[in-house]
Order: structure tokens, then C-alpha cells, then sequence
């Protein structure tokens, strides 16, 4: 099912942290395309994927890179890519498709749909990542088996959907299409709304626990020599990028908030649970809560 | 550092699941003590526990199994090991100790110190766990270079004691002496807050998302297609036992409210920066979050 488009794209990935890094890698190792062309701020950065053999080519010019691209994919923070879209449309060559790897779709493909008439835009998001972040993270395989979201415009042609899907395939990824705004809320429930619940814990457990090196008082720094894995898995996406997250939150509040309300709503009945000491209702809900988590992951 | 008390000593271990099983397997593959002696309620369970050589003996009579221990360690959840302690007192033999590893202490202690004169009682919590259970979980490492914690009573000797650092020497665990209510507050705050977030954000998500296979609606069971890795790992401790953290919830229910209503405060904090669009206030607490998590595991 190789798509003959794809395999002779010459494409463009601009950004090589974590998400770009590993999809320069995945493309390459599998020979998927033409040729791969990185763009970094930093030369070390193309330097260090030129050596991993992630990419054929490197600039730290975003005209110089894209230029003669069939497939340009902008792999940074949301907003990064928001400004990106803003500069690319007079870069590009025509018939270009402009793809990107960004968090939240509807603040981006608004911003697709500003892009001239001679760009192919086509919103994306892989559902993968780390809480480490940069090239020195990349691998190959971070797509292997993911759910990876298209986000097609109403402009959006078939074949630029069918190169879409071709990427897709060729990373190893499951494809999903959906639209911007039914994305944004579902990335707000299983996506953001875990980095802040994880956020809220560790700031909850900060402010009871106090920190180390600090005068005694009612506080117990102890609590965090305690800490086993449950608290360290239950914390750990609160590790990841601010700069990314903030993007995020920005772009996506309104689902956001809805679902930490939500959220708000189911603490309150455990809370209301224990004030009363109503075990019955208690029990009731950590069952709830471990039949669907033990049904979604097996 | 063999001391010779539990090198001598005849173990016998009450509850042959994750824990039980594990501390069996690591005193038998170490040669730690004497002998080990499983008492289950299942005969399987203590057939496979023998195949695998966890134990030298296994007996599903609790009097038989404590008769002639010189120290007997209960390994079910916390109020099995309540009912337990009542019964152990005229079974075990003068000098006996008889330790615990219950995931809450207070409740325990209490009951410790009901029993006769001649029993030595301690208590002990090792930090470590899965949210799997049983026997077929167990591993000899389950407890190497976790904090294993020893809540001794007035009345539990130096021997003693000494002999609990020998016994968590012996499966390769770091000792922490607390006393019971310190030990509960602390485990509130790290283990059992995490837990009730996690049932809440997997309720809170099931809410939101409803269920696969419900008729169309403003929910939208897609988003369990999507769950990532920051999902699965923020709600993983949801799918642990439920009588098991019932027995906790039950016996650590103030500690666990006070924990509960600091972090619904922090949720408060950031429903609020969300409401107002607060975003200078918002990433303030993001940067507090991970500073804090990056610095408790780096």
C-alpha cells in the first residue's frame, strides 16, 4: 500500500525535538520518502540528526528548507506552529502539503485556513510523547502502534489526506480522522485533563508535605522520601514542558476547564463520601472507576 | 551484619498473595532465616508457593503454621490482619514476634498492643506494591531498595526491632522507623491521595466520555481510542484492589480527608486561573508542579 506520492516526497520536518526527531527517524529507517530535510535553531541540533542519519539535509533557514518541499510537517509547541503557518504559505511551492504535529487542532487549523490558496494544509496529531523532550529523546519506534489524528479542512483535498494516511502507515502509526473541535475536547479529557489532576497532586502533596531542608513545623518532608510508584506514575506527566503545556492550556481552555470541573465534581463526592463515613457510596465509586480502567487497559 | 537471631529463625509468613509471596521468595532465594513457613487459606496456593520453592512448609491451619514460629509475619490486607492479631496471642509460643505489613499503621499498632505479654509485637509497612495481586505476582525484588517501615510500640524490645532491620536487610530493602499516626499521615499524602485521584479522574473521564457502546450523545466514548501513556499512568493505581484500599480507606479516613480537600483546593486554584484566563497565574503552578516532581525523582 505504499503511496507513490509519499515515496518520492521530498519532506520537510521543521523542529527536531521529541516528536519531529522521532519522525525524521521513523521515515528514515524505513527509507518512507524521498529525502527528509531537518530545520533546527541550532546547528548542533542538525548535526547531531545528520550523524543519527535521521535526516539527508539540515538548515536553521525556514525558506531554505522548505522550498522545494512536497510535504512540509512543523513538529513544535502549538503556538510556535501558529506563527510558522503565518510565514510558510509565500515559502512554499505550489501544491505543498503543509502538515503539523501540534497538541490542539482548532486554534491551529483556523490558522491553516488563513494560509493561501496554493497550500495544502492538513492538521495532525500523533497521541504519543514522553515527559522528556529534545532530540537526544527521539526514537524511531514512538509511533509504532499510536493513534495518530488527521485533522482535514474543508479545503483539504483527498490526495493530500491519502499522503496523510501514507505517513501515517509508514511510521507504524493507526490513523483517525476527526474534526478540530471533537479533537480538542477529547484531548482535554484523557490528555490535559491528567496533567493537571498529576499537577494538583504534587502541589496538594507539596503544600501537606513542605520541602526538604525546611524548619520543622506541622509539615513533613519525610513524605517524599516515602514516595513509591504509585505516587511517581500518578505524577509523572506534571515532569513535562511548560512551555508546551501553557500552549495547550491556552489554545484548548475551554474544554479544559470543562473537564477539571468535571473532575472537581468527582472529588467532591469522595470527599463527601469520607466526611460522612459512607463506606457503601465510597466503595461504589472506586469500583466504578476500576472497572473502566481495568476495560480500557487490559 | 547476619544477625544471629533471624538467621536461626523459624518464619512463618500468613498470606501468601503479592506481598506475602514476594517476602518468601526473597528470604528462601537469600537463605535468610531457618525456615519458612507459608499459611494460606487455598491448598493451591500453597502447593505453587512450595513448586516454587518460596516456602519449606505451607499449612492452611493458622495454629499450626504460628505454633513454633519464632516470628510471624501477617501479609493480608489491613483488616484481615486486625482479626488476625486477636486470634494470635494464645497460638504463638512465649518471646514470639509478630509483625505485619499492612499499608496503614495506627489501627494495627492498636490492636498489637491488645495482645498478651508474651507476644512481641511490631508493626511494619514496606513502600511497594502493584496494582496486580496474588501469589503468581510475586517477585524476590519486590522489595529491593524500597523504604521498608518499622512502627514499633512501647513495649516492643530492642531485640525486636533489631530483628525487623535484620529481616528488611534480608530482602534488600532501606528500614525507616516511624511512629503509627507519622506513618499515616505520611502515607495519606503519597499513596492514598494519589489513589483517589486517579478514581476520580478515570470517573470524571467516564463522565465525560461515557461508555463504548452507548447510544450517540454529547459524550463521546472515542476518547478511550485516544487515551495515551499519560493516561494509562496517571490512573494506574485505580485499578488496584478494592477491598484491599477499602481496609485503608476505612482505617486512615481523617489523614486521607485532610489530603483530599488540600488537593480539591489546588484543583480550585487552577479552575480559577482557567475561569479568568489567569495564564501568568496558571503557569506559576505548573512551574511549582514540576519543579517539585523533577526534583523527588530526578
Amino acid at each position: 500500500m505504499a503511496d507513490p506520492d509519499f515515496a518520492n516526497a521530498r519532506v520537510t520536518i521543521v523542529g527536531l525535538g521529541l516528536m519531529g526527531g522521532s519522525l525524521a527517524a521513523a521515515l528514515s529507517i524505513n527509507h518512507a520518502c524521498g529525502s527528509i530535510v531537518g530545520v533546527a535553531r541550532r546547528r548542533s541540533t542538525l548535526a547531531t540528526a545528520r550523524a543519527l542519519r535521521f535526516i539527508d539535509e539540515g538548515t536553521t533557514d525556514l525558506a531554505e528548507g522548505v522550498s522545494a518541499a512536497d510535504l512540509v510537517i512543523v513538529c513544535t509547541p502549538v503556538n510556535d506552529i501558529i506563527e510558522k503557518l503565518g510565514a510558510l504559505g509565500p515559502l512554499v511551492k505550489p501544491g505543498c502539503v503543509v502538515m503539523d504535529v501540534g497538541s490542539t487542532k482548532s486554534a491551529i487549523c483556523a490558522a491553516m485556513e488563513t494560509m493561501p490558496e496554493h497550500v495544502q494544509p492538513l492538521g495532525a496529531h500523533p497521541m504519543c510523547g514522553k515527559e522528556t523532550s529534545g532530540l537526544t529523546m527521539a526514537e524511531p519506534s514512538l509511533y509504532q502502534d499510536k493513534i495518530f489524528v488527521l485533522t482535514p479542512l474543508p479545503r483539504t483535498s483527498e490526495r493530500t489526506v491519502a499522503l496523510g494516511h501514507a505517513l501515517i502507515a509508514a511510521v507504524g502509526a493507526r490513523p483517525l480522522v476527526l474534526d478540530p473541535a471533537r479533537h480538542d475536547r477529547l484531548v482535554a479529557i484523557i490528555s490535559h485533563l491528567p496533567y493537571l489532576m498529576a499537577v494538583a497532586l504534587v502541589n496538594a502533596a507539596d503544600s501537606l508535605a513542605g520541602r526538604p531542608g525546611e524548619r520543622p513545623s506541622a509539615k513533613d518532608p519525610l513524605a517524599w522520601t516515602m514516595a513509591a510508584s504509585g505516587f511517581r506514575d500518578t505524577s509523572r506527566v506534571a515532569g513535562g514542558s511548560i512551555p508546551m503545556m501553557m500552549d495547550i492550556l491556552v489554545t484548548n481552555r475551554e474544554p479544559v476547564l470543562h473537564s477539571l470541573i468535571e473532575a472537581r465534581e468527582q472529588i467532591d463526592r469522595l470527599v463527601d463520601c469520607l466526611e460522612a463515613a459512607d463506606f457503601e457510596a465510597l466503595e461504589a465509586l472506586l469500583q466504578a472507576a476500576r472497572h473502566r480502567r481495568t476495560e480500557v487497559f487490559r
